[in-house]
């Protein structure tokens, strides 16, 4: 670009820039409401060679997808390292980070639409959920989840992600609220589980064992009592 | 049918018959899985036929789809009187009915797929969520929800939503137990964004005040000291 002359992209290359174009109008608008033409536009080529790189809409959707689901997977990876719940609330702000930046794509996949519902979609989407379900097992140091873990991460992971899309209609909450909200949720769901199933309880007395009184876990256990009180 | 004569069903009589016949097969199997075919014999009609009171299978669908949503949503109803925590426990246990009747038609529809993600599709099961959202409101006698409220609620009717799809993959857990759950999880919500908030924590405490000893709300209070102590 330096030497003034256009510079010729391979083929990758070229996909690449397509999915990040795509990507950043994503951002902005919902994929409903963006054309192969502003894609087109916006990466400086001409139509018919947006579709040279990618056979139809779908297919760019899918590509742009794909790319952000491994970026948000990526997020979720953190350090084993200190009290649980800041590591929870350090990721919940990566995920809002996330949402942030990807605002009315994030909404349109998660609300469903003519866009999506596709096979290759779902399977994303899902692909996502387990690499979070997978994290938080790994962060708790559970090889094999009994059944109501498995419920109390999985129905958490579903919470977090209709928070975020709640959060998103209005932004009338701040993030930072929500971010550790979440994590308060996920004790407060796994101290219900607890409540009902003795494994339950043995777990969730491990997994607070090691958390500082200055940590997100007791910091909900002195909010709680100040209500009560 | 009683006089051996095979009797005329008039169009809307037919459509409603077809409509029947289909829940009962989605019930069974995923609506994927099920053709035009296997629901014309089951109506004991032929393939062309079905096809003119229904221009497609994804019309069908969406006509089942629509009883099933009326369905659902009729269950919300529930008397304003006594306990809200035996209200909300009442509903659960009629959802959880609804879930067993339905089940791979259930859950076709809220993992998304072929056959659904049309905007029609996506409008019903807004709607029964609007109606879900609606019920928890009045019985909480509020008008106007503030903000807060408002995430609470929503995001814990697609905490159902999930818990009642991850009791469908294999019933592993005892459905009774995953209905006082769900209340018990309404109620730790509440209480996460009443200890953020002086406006959800006044909800709370007039939402627990007339609670009595022996209701769900009471017994989560009783298991979570338990668990304390």
């Amino acid at each position: 670009m330096s030497t003034g002359v256009r510079r010729r992209l391979g083929v990758e290359e070229r996909r690449q820039q397509l999915i990040g174009v795509a990507l950043e109008l994503f951002s902005r608008r919902s994929p409903d409401e963006v054309s192969i033409d502003e894609i087109a536009s916006a990466a400086g080529i001409s139509r018919p060679l947006v579709y040279h790189y990618f056979p139809g809409k779908l297919s760019l959707y899918e590509a742009a997808l794909k790319r952000a689901s491994e970026d948000l997977a990526g997020r979720f990876a953190e350090p084993h390292e200190g009290p649980l719940g800041s590591r929870l609330l350090r990721v919940m702000r990566r995920f809002f980070d996330f949402v942030d930046e990807h605002g009315p794509g994030f909404a349109a996949l998660m609300r469903g639409g003519p866009a999506v519902g596709s096979s290759a979609t779902n399977a994303l989407i899902d692909s996502v959920r387990q690499a979070a379900y997978e994290q938080i097992l790994a962060h708790l140091d559970v090889a094999e989840a009994p059944v109501r873990l498995e419920l109390v991460i999985r129905s958490w992971i579903s919470l977090a992600e209709s928070t975020a899309l709640l959060w998103l209609d209005g932004r009338r909450i701040p993030r930072a609220e929500l971010e550790i909200q979440l994590v308060h949720d996920f004790a407060a769901l796994a101290a219900v589980s607890a409540a009902h199933d003795e494994e339950m309880s043995a777990l969730l007395k491990r997994m607070v064992k090691d958390e500082p009184g200055d940590g997100p876990f007791a910091d909900l256990a002195v909010r709680l009592l100040s209500l009560a009180g």
